[in-house]
């Protein structure tokens, strides 16, 4: 007798899946593709990968240049990858005096281990 | 007394783990790092990405060149990006007859999504 029922439920899963089903649900169409491509290749790089591992493993899940020395390239090169994973959306960024600290965006990776969900389960 | 207590439990998760652990967990190392950039690297292409999803979806898991004509690149280049993810080991191929037939390998699937997890199940 009303149509107070008309709007949609939210699925919680839906706040992590900025972009994309599960690779194995559908066919991707472009625009899906060039969206969670730009994340894929973000971490398609050696030294890219061990800097996202290097924040995402810090204490305290944040970490500036100054933390980051071990991985075998000068600091301007550890910013220069450092801000490609920020454009990429799989890092966040704050400064905090002299440097910049980085924290790794929770969700983002969330939605690309979506992305990587096989179908039904297994 | 014995023995005969001395070979490790295999944790069934191991198998589906062949090179790192989740990016949250620790710094890679550079060997962890160019393994997993490969696989991260295959999918950064959004050409690649949508026939892997072409293949991940169709029915009964596999394709061939001649069930993918939608991405709008010609069949040649379908062959030549469905080969990079072959070589990257997210898919594998069997020819019968005249085609090649590709499917996507899930333990590579599940190992990529490890990495995405969160650590302490966040």
């Amino acid at each position: 007798m009303s149509n107070v029922q008309v709007l949609p439920l939210l699925e919680p899963e839906a706040a992590v899946a900025p972009c994309c089903p599960p690779l194995t649900e559908r066919p991707f169409s472009a625009e899906e593709a060039e969206v969670a491509a730009r994340m894929f290749k973000a971490l398609g790089d050696p030294v890219r990968l061990r800097l996202f591992s290097a924040v995402a493993s810090h204490e305290g899940g944040e970490a500036c240049v100054c933390d980051i020395s071990d991985v075998g390239v000068s600091q301007p090169t550890v910013s220069h990858h450092l801000k490609k994973l920020k454009d990429a959306g799989l890092l966040t960024s704050e400064r905090r005096g002299t440097w910049v600290y980085y924290r790794v965006e929770p969700s983002v990776l969330k939605a690309m281990g979506l992305l990587l969900t096989t179908a039904a389960g297994t």
